[in-house]
């Protein structure tokens, strides 16, 4: 059993700490708390031990049992999985030095923390890391089907425009209400960050953000080395882990309706961890490929954060790993 | 066990259907379906049986085993719970009377339909009665508080300002995108239709739709028979069913992280059945009371189905119902 | 002439500083600027003088022209109008004050920091002092119409519950984008606030933020001394300055179309400073009176800064200043 | 002067009535009007006449003085301005031909309904015909800039995301609130459409619609003949007529300070009749250039009608009636 803790308990943490516990060659060590809130409460009900921040304080008074310091919680662990806002991974990097731990980063940090990883694409030569960080949503999102696209055509060049949701449902800070606000730093980081993944690839990438919070919504240009047919390409993805094909023939009509979907299929907390690319736009045009494909924020790097755990512990090959994450969370 | 039929698969249907499948005394007999797509199929792979509303069609392209007609659903069931959009139900009643079936309706219907029912309301009143009609979740929401406030208070007279979510979160169709709608009609139809369950409160309501699928919020002000005080009321909600006190102080701010933590508890679909009241916003000024209560559109009316189902066969005591129904689908 | 300075040019400043324009007797004689943006550029293309709050910088880099520091501008007035953000002004205060300039402040404020005003309301009140506080749009807007119902048919309470947009049309940083957040703190400032103009009015206030960038609606409830019929308040408000009757009879069904509405008819950046009330929308039960109240917070408060720079000075009525602002900016 | 009547007062056609009379060659005949709203209320209070399409009915009631049937509106002009709602022109054609008057349609329309037009593309080709379709919004904006493009590099393929805004801001029914709705037919209709006015220029458009609205955003992808550099472009660009630099180094952020851009420069509605590309989106990778543009919907088409009016008689050239155009309405 390899024994797994999560620091930072927000979107990602809570979500990467269910998935461990469904995992039968995991344990659940413990999780980190900031402040009382709901979702302290709610993993207390759950059964999951809790390590706060920082001692003495407000979360007895809650009712919250606490199992005993972050340093508690490292030391007893193989892995810990950093889910904390971007930019304290550093200094929490120090920690895990200190006590010999293993570490999986998150997409916001910069590439330096760590090996990047998308579980697919670069399993094995992560495999055995000290630190691996796991990519972002997005570069995630335009890793798992470029690759494949790479691997049956050959990419030239990829330029793609990502439609971004400005906001986590949860996160009522955020706007915008009503404008399309352009990403002004030309080209985007996630061209050159899937570059940190799959270095032979050039993609130039552009972002916009719109006021939604449900997906985000990617448009793909790709030349390509070998002409392709929508029916190869179809065939392609539905072949591919972790890549799903939607349609309007299901009246999938919009990424509501594959959040629909998601609940309807019993999703926990309505989740699509696959990227989601809709049939009916593939098309091709000369040595051109285009399609639509939509990525879910909240979910689609937590089957990477549970590999990335058995690619830093080297303990199965990444097909194994996929599919053991896979069967676990009723993944394609 | 109660053989019980779903007629219209869509918001509430497949809620229900669920619904019924978690309760020990109850067999879902199968539901009906219109057109193939993303429900349908879902509903397959649950082993769910489907019985469309016309014969010899696409449902078989698709791969969906058909279990027979329409007719054949009725005349197996004891109860069918009608979902069916708006107006259709009028029809749909000829049908069930013909088959001599039970059947509860929705409250898109005009209340002739049937007897209009609130569980911890009403329900011993309406037992035993062929037809049925479980109130609008607008409705519903209004009569699960104003009921317990009337019991402990009395209340002279209620003035409620519905501030309605605009659109189910799958329906892309429907705006405003950037406006306050009010509904003209004044009063709105909420008040008169909360004196078909509490014939003794006076209510006036207004209405008004905002650009957001998530919840409605109703702001209350109540003039009371007996003066209450803060401390008071907040126990007596605790103490009532099917409603839930939420706070700032564990981090819900907003209906945002009311969904939130729905997801995060693992509700089904990350829906909320209970009628949830902020805390903070409980207050009294006289012989007024006043506080802010959300009601989640898609599934408050889900458990009352299931206790409609059981009020028309008079197989148990509303005490029971709610119960069981409560225990099943882990509510309070 | 009144000589006139605007300090803090952002959405209310851009504004009075246009409005002040319009006036036959009062001379802008600048504005500041903390930095360059297209607002500057624009007011210099406008020909007004720019004054910059720091010396020495981009804005000469930019082609601005410079007409002096903040103080030189203070010195050249009557009257200064301080539209900076909320929390700026306490100290901007001790420099007029060294200044023995008089200032106008803007409802973000305390109300310590000069006399609440609202021009039909307590003009004459207000007249002649030092320092006046322009409440803010909200309170604005519900003593618009409090005032002229308390003159005709006395008030005993009322209660609102006021339904805000979240954010001002330009601001692409705040939300929410997909959630209604209560204000917690109970009951919210404006009740309190409305009390320092009319003080003999009970308010009570509960509100909401909704994620639209349009307009504020107020759903008012007032318990009244004398009854009053339908008709008497349509005509009660059609004989009040700057609250203008809409009524979905002229197509007018929500937020949105108002805002239109302004455009047509050619209003200055499509505002309206004019209170809308529905005229469908008012009623009356008992003692007790409703309508809805549709309020444009950026504009609104603007012919209450201009007659407020008239009213410190002293130079007329309130009557008079009031025909003269709304003759100038095509008022009712 | 040149006799022109608007056919179909909505959001195009106020506009086009508006722009037409600032024009010193032209005189505004009238317009119609279907029902009574605030619309027809607010032409009457500018002493626009007006033209009832039925006869014998409401509009006298509400005070609107009638000049005369459509029939009469027509035969007194030389062009009509056809802004009726999709799908409406075919029948009104009929009309024109009858009464032997030349007419204006507009983007909605397919093709063939009259001669494809953009004043900077196209003016000479299509002068002297006696129906002309001034193209969509988004067709419009994309024939602006590569139009130019086209002319100083040469342009070998274009791929074009467009994310549309999904409502007029007076809309209230159309949503979605929350969603990204891609449009599933590949390619959309705007690539064909740009080649009924650039017949050589291949073009390959993706459209998703998004819950703003405010305006349209095109990325564009363009493989040219000649390498650009960014400075060349930017140039390029100042040089267009009806496309606008805007940047971020202004504070011009997003789509939202556009529009409040717009209001502060003094534009009638708010409206931004030109193209506007971020300066700092431009750029360039080996013969590609990519660039982000916004596009306003409800006014970018309005200086195009009023030039087709002038191409359709044949009184000028096409420079000198953009010259004409621009000047009255203080376009760029």
């Amino acid at each position: 059993m390899i024994k797994v803790g999560v620091v930072g308990y927000g979107t990602i943490g809570k979500r990467v700490a269910d998935a461990v516990l469904l995992q039968n060659d995991m344990e659940l060590v413990g999780i980190t708390a900031n402040s009382y809130n709901y979702r302290i409460k709610t993993a207390q009900q759950k059964g999951i031990k809790i390590f706060p921040m920082t001692a003495g304080y407000e979360h007895i008074e809650h009712g919250i049992s606490v199992a005993g310091s972050v340093d508690n919680l490292i030391e007893r662990c193989d892995v810990v999985v950093d889910c904390t806002p971007k930019g304290a991974a550093c200094k929490n990097k120090e920690m895990y030095k200190k006590h010999q731990v293993k570490a999986i980063f998150q997409g916001g940090e910069s590439h330096e923390v760590g090996k990047s990883f998308v579980a697919q694409c670069n399993y094995e030569e992560v495999a055995g890391a000290d630190f691996i960080r796991v990519v972002s949503c997005n570069t995630t999102g335009l890793c798992r089907t470029l690759h494949a696209v790479d691997w049956k055509y050959g990419i030239k060049g990829v330029h793609a425009t990502m439609v971004r949701r400005a906001a986590d449902p949860w996160d009522i800070r955020h706007g915008p209400i009503n404008a399309i606000v352009p990403n002004l730093i030309l080209p985007s980081h996630h061209g050159p960050d899937v570059r940190t993944v799959l270095p032979d690839i050039e993609v130039f990438t552009i972002s916009l953000s719109v006021p939604t919070t449900v997906m985000h919504m990617h448009s793909l240009t790709i030349d390509l080395k070998k002409q392709a047919d929508t029916e190869g390409v179809i065939k392609l993805f539905k072949d591919t882990t972790r890549v799903r094909m939607v349609k309007n023939a299901e009246g999938i009509r919009s990424t509501a309706e594959i959040m629909e979907y998601a609940k309807d299929i019993g999703n926990s907390r309505g989740d699509m961890p696959e990227i989601c690319v809709w049939e009916e736009t593939i098309g091709t045009w000369g040595n051109k490929l285009f399609y639509l494909q939509a990525v879910h924020q909240e979910s689609n790097v937590v089957p990477e954060n549970v590999d990335a755990v058995r690619a830093a512990i080297g303990v199965c090959s990444g097909e194994e790993s996929i599919r053991k994450t896979n069967e676990s969370m009723s993944l394609h």
